[in-house]
């Protein structure tokens, strides 16, 4: 038996016309503003009459530490969504955007996977609705302005070393990461040294996301740390001027997207922040939108667990006051084999013993979503080389760790291969067992916060920071951003921050190399590696087989 | 009486479904991919099943050289549009889209003006359908492969020193003119100067607007010329293998963007090359098919006749195998006393003789369309200022030049206004008395394109170019590209290279600076003074006042 592609069939879906799509939610025709015949935004206007009708249930998928077998996290949210639905309940999923740059280096992805996807997936890998153009455009703008500033007199004597404010593009061009500007005389400004992010790093990607509508999007611009004077005060992106033209680039990718799963059920795609240096999770709007149109919404946070949700929890709950009713943490036994200390290429024959070992990365992350209060459920994304005895090792494992694990079919079976996993967690968001709260409270001094997190999430001993970091957390706290939350930029591989640490480690340090301000997202960034903002292409990049055939078809995309 | 603006104008207006507008051309709804409820982008497939019907009449409007005062190219031509509908013709008007970028300095545009505009004004001012973001793209894609290229062992020998291919951004950004890139060592490859430009001044921009079809787009774009090896051998696009992918990512801007006028009649808006460095129409793929679906269609070129005009005919109908069947050129009194000699400030008062003095510029442009073999109709675009003698005095300077001038009122009163000016279009274009020649052959050498341009066109003596430049033509004819049409980058202002001289300069000379060669666009580009392909931003952009009111309009862009 052939295995069909992702691609294959995507392409094979009967589309429906993404109005019959937004009637599912009860959404009027004319507040879809249509992208082609199977894209929509949701108007702001429909949006901002919502407000008083009652939430829907929030369900959060998130994954183990990933490894290179894959968890297949969207996947799982993709295929629950339509479970849901399947079940008769009246669910939406919320997953984020794809970046366009990265696809042109290795091959674009899928949202989702097998028979549980969203589709278009060439548009949603390519311009889409043109949201991140529009960020890229507005982070640009202010960067210009900034140059432009300095050019004609320089008013709020910006000092020029200190401009934080780079410039962003959508694409994987490593020549672009240290760049210098202004050269060529009087008439080009003042030359410096600066460089290009790719635009999901963006601030503005972040404040996107986070932002509850436009108004408060055009006042977290304002926010934005941009540079500062020889005095070290900070000068912010309203000082420019610039945030309310920012606003008016960003009006329409504010608005969320609406697109379809293969079974026809709405899927909201809106925004894409980076999960190291932001908070990797789909919009706000996007979210509170769902829940005010669908009685149950599946959502996904980036990377594992102890990254992914423990944002979503302390920063993205917390701030949109949104509250999970249930937590779904997707494991496969291929991981749990290579958290057991099995290499890839040795992943085929069934090894009981390794599933057990490698059980303890799952038990970990089960511990720490309860911390949250939160009820989990586990699914076990199938494939088709699991054993019985290396499944049922799983399930006994997470049994005795007061949760329970599921087997899905989804990838294969679509729906039908997720029904079980559907109920329970219906069953579970409706108990209303969730007694959800964060981690730390807002008033909690900045390190501290960071200690918090690498004790009880990463289970560290200690976290490691010298005198400079930790004085400029006190310099932040002093000018009255010491209640923002703490955005962690860690390996995704590794409760610790040795990628080659799996399992689930404990007694390390957490080393906090650099910490950044995000003034307009609202949250300090940790970091505790090297962190990339601008990928580059690898010596053959998939951009140099894509191309479109004769039939019409774009090919090597995927 | 208060005097509408134009934005209030637009704002007034009733938009019609973009459906409605598809179907007065016949344009099936499926094959209307729809942006938003007023814009849509008219789909391939349905551009390819056109091929077998026959073309409508074809009419150019141009105008004399621009003035301070205003001539209302643009105007002219959604007015004519609509009187063309108004007295019983099925007619559609092709115009370029916008760019974006300068609109945070100045203020942006309207698409014509009063009573003849394209709406939606906010959209076509914004992001609009997104080809410009595309373009942006499918530009950076094809630099980050060269730097990259080079970055994993330079197989092809770039002379890093020759890489003539830069970056674009659609911002007013005058840092980026000049800059350093591959900076902060080994990682980031290896260190050059370069720099961007605005995008609209993107060769890609000028490809898209002459291709024909997605095959000719990317045989266009494989021809980009990149780069030199330290032997002076060219590198394309194709040899990076950019073409294919940056295809795809042009798949979308491809089709053109069909939009309304106020008085809801079909409106083309696709592509924006640069009138200087490019050829300043809006893309062929429009023109063809409104062709196809309209009796008569109304398009414009940039600038005035002598840049615009003349790259219509010998560059774009050249290429495209089209034939115009009548040409409006349009003037106005207050811009004829401007070329008489009088100043802006000074405009008030009738002053018959300067009119009369001026005209010369208008008699020259007559002249000059003439000599293509088209029927020249004057459209005098009324201001409320003018005078029945100074009206008179342009009218009767026209007739003894062997044409004759109609006085069109559409600005105030839209297509109620511009009816006579209407029906003698038609009149003279269903005459059939055009018979088109570009004026040169496609295998006359190139400085000799560029003395027939100077000489018959602009009415020079001679043409001025040192050594390096006609050694450079000489070597591109001996590389095969001596077939190619010249596009002129010369001041809008003036028949002359001297932009303060106006009216009909004759004996002068042009010098040519510089030439560059467009391989995939198709001309080769001869540039007689300073261009400036990145603009900068004013003290106070426009971007500073720019932002959302509490009704939700947009503030400050207009």
């Amino acid at each position: 038996m052939s295995v069909k592609s992702d691609i294959e069939i995507a392409r094979e879906a009967e589309k429906r016309p993404i109005q019959e799509i937004g009637a599912k939610l009860g959404i009027p025709e004319a507040d879809l503003v249509p992208y082609g015949h199977d894209k929509a935004k949701v108007s702001q206007a429909f949006i901002s009459g919502l407000k008083d009708r009652p939430n829907g249930k929030l369900i959060l998928v998130t994954a183990i530490n990933p490894t290179p077998a894959g968890e297949g996290k969207t996947t799982t949210t993709v295929g629950l969504g339509d479970g849901l639905n399947a079940i008769g309940k009246k669910a939406a999923i919320c997953i984020r955007e794809a970046s366009l740059g990265p696809c042109f280096g290795m091959k674009g992805g899928a949202a989702g996977g097998g028979y549980a996807q969203v589709i278009p997936m060439e548009e949603m890998n390519l311009h889409f609705t043109g949201d991140f153009h529009a960020i890229t455009s507005a982070h640009n703008l202010l960067s210009a302005m900034i140059d432009n500033h300095i050019y004609w007199g320089n008013a709020l004597g910006i000092d020029e070393r200190r401009i934080t404010w780079r410039r962003v593009m959508d694409m994987n061009d490593r020549a672009l990461r240290d760049t210098v500007v202004g050269l060529g005389g009087v008439a080009n400004g003042f030359s410096r040294q600066t460089g290009f992010d790719i635009t999901v790093a963006s601030e503005v990607m972040a404040i996107l996301c986070l932002a509850t509508d436009l108004a408060d999007l055009e006042a977290r611009l304002g926010r934005i740390i941009v540079a500062y004077t020889r005095e070290r005060e900070p000068i912010t992106c309203a000082d420019i001027g610039a945030s309310g033209a920012m606003t008016v680039l960003l009006k329409d990718a504010m608005q969320p997207n609406l697109v379809q799963t293969l079974e026809h059920n709405p899927a909201f795609v809106h925004g894409g922040p980076f999960a190291n240096i932001a908070h990797g999770c789909n919009s706000v709007i996007a979210t509170t939108t769902a829940l005010k149109l669908a009685d149950y919404v599946v959502t996904e946070a980036g990377f594992g667990a102890d990254l992914g949700a423990e944002k979503f929890m302390n920063i993205k709950c917390r701030k949109a006051g949104l509250a999970p009713d249930c937590v779904v943490l997707v494991a496969t036994v291929r991981a749990m084999k290579m958290n057991g200390g099995v290499a890839k290429a040795d992943l085929g024959p069934e090894n009981v013993a390794a599933v057990k070992k490698g059980c303890a990365n799952l038990g970990r992350h089960i511990e720490n979503l309860k911390s949250f209060g939160v009820p989990v459920v586990v699914a076990i994304n199938h494939f088709t080389s699991d054993t019985e005895a290396e499944i049922a090792a799983v399930q006994a494992y997470v049994a005795q760790h007061g949760s329970e694990a599921i087997v899905c079919r989804h990838w294969a079976d679509g729906s039908r291969g997720i029904e079980a996993l559907a109920r329970r967690v219906a069953e579970v968001a409706d108990g209303k067992s969730a007694q959800f709260a964060p981690l730390y409270e807002d008033d909690m001094p900045l390190f501290q916060k960071i200690e918090t997190i690498a004790t009880r999430i990463y289970r560290a001993d200690e976290v490691l920071a010298d005198k400079k970091v930790r004085d400029q957390l006190h310099a932040w706290e002093a000018a009255g951003f010491g209640n923002l939350p703490v955005c962690m930029a860690k390996t995704q591989y590794s409760f610790s921050t040795d990628p080659a640490l799996r399992g689930a480690p404990s007694g390390h340090s957490v080393p906090i190399r650099e910490v950044r301000l995000s003034a307009g997202a609202g949250f300090v960034v940790a970091i505790c590696g090297e962190i990339m903002t601008m990928p580059g292409l690898p010596r053959h990049p998939a951009a140099e087989t894509i191309g479109i055939n004769d039939a019409g078809e774009i090919e090597g995309l995927f």
